[in-house]
């Protein structure tokens, strides 16, 4: 295992994405808050409900990655295990948060706050909460691994909490051409504007809309004058070349 | 690294997955068609458009899973490096296949079939390709990985022929039962009937509609008659308690 590198992972715990049954939605909401604060999402894993899976995964990448997200299983149902198997990643006791059971007792009622929905005060003995504006039921972080909901109503609310905790940088801007012509067409011209330009990203995506071939060509980096010459290196090579193209700056 | 075990794994190469750009739609078409002919997507993995990244985890994943399938990089442009990577996994030659130039060069035209179209030809000594009745560039597979586009509609229209060269099983069925309840109001019935059926998961997914709690209660698994048996007796309990839900079979 490396030394923990820049930029950030992704750990869906989601039988329900597995199977098909539900398209995730979390992945692209975190990807994209996560450049908004200069930090680059570098990969995503979703697993089973499953403790070894879960246990391995969370140790795996909180090794590898300065920061390791980690969505869904925080209910208080069986099948919400997430807690506890990174109670054991870390090897921490878990145990009811005397805070976070007073937050749900306060929101339920004293009667209806039962044994099962104190189950969500559970967290990681030395984990700090993260507030959940939605339902109350708290989220958590230890060391560099935040433990978030699986329903991205609630994952959305509480995430500028989340990014308001971690340092700041300049935010990943990104430009998009879209060019209605094939990408095997600009090929070359585009491998040339990523040659002068290593340290950003050039992507081509290519589509079909309404019968016509296109490419959205996306240019992509945290140095924004960099990102804007090089899309402009590509818009003049699009208008050399006389295809039609339209231009989305951040 | 463990002996190949059942189930399935999904490699999607893609920054524009990570950057939050693009929603991924492959996993969950891919998830649901493997549960079709009874093969359970086990893991995925979203990982950056870069060789290290790509050789490390189509190995990782290829030892483990008895099938890999990998969606993105296989364009003509400079990061489609898919090619190259899975290539260098299996320590096989990249070069171009005849029949898969053959196939490019009548699709395109003699003179329209440039040198960098004819890169979507390359592929790894050994592979067997994959058709594609869209665009005609081929995917392929070598060994248990599956190398497939990133364009979904592209994408889709390759499954058939893929799912087709799998031995199949018996159909993965979930039954879904939408019932106006807190999961946490039924968690107790809900563990003791995974209990009663534990080679099925039993899944509880919460959601709020038009200001009320609700929450999907799915079971899934491979032997249809315990998961009709499972679902009933879920049906029962929501009905003791007077709770109003609506069941969706297979």
């Amino acid at each position: 295992m490396s030394v923990a590198a820049p930029g950030a992972a992704v750990v869906v715990i989601g039988n329900e994405i597995l199977s098909g049954r539900t398209r995730d939605a979390n992945v692209q909401t975190i990807g994209a808050a996560l450049a908004g604060i200069g930090i680059r999402l570098r990969e995503v894993r979703v697993i089973e409900d499953r403790p070894p899976a879960i246990i391995e995964t969370v140790n795996a990448l909180r090794a590898q990655y300065a920061y390791v997200f980690t969505t869904g299983g925080i209910g208080p149902t069986h099948d919400d295990i997430t807690t506890d198997c990174v109670g054991a990643a870390f090897g921490c006791e878990v145990r009811h948060d005397p805070a976070a059971v007073e937050l749900l007792t306060r929101y339920y009622g004293a009667t209806e706050a039962t044994e099962t929905r104190l189950r969500m005060a559970r967290v990681p003995r030395g984990a700090t909460l993260i507030d959940n504006p939605v339902s109350t039921a708290p989220g958590f972080r230890l060391e560099n691994v935040f433990v978030l909901p699986g329903v991205p109503r609630i994952l959305q609310a509480m995430l500028p909490g989340v990014l308001a905790s971690l340092p700041g940088g300049p935010p990943i801007v990104s430009h998009t051409l879209t060019a209605w012509v094939r990408e095997s067409d600009v090929a070359i011209e585009l491998a040339a504007v990523q040659a002068r330009y290593p340290a950003l990203d050039l992507g081509s995506y290519p589509f079909t809309r309404d019968g016509r071939f296109g490419t959205s060509l996306v240019v992509r980096g945290n140095a924004a004058a960099a990102v804007a010459a090089a899309a402009s290196e590509v818009a003049d090579f699009l208008r050399q070349r006389g295809v039609e193209f339209s231009a989305e700056a951040p």
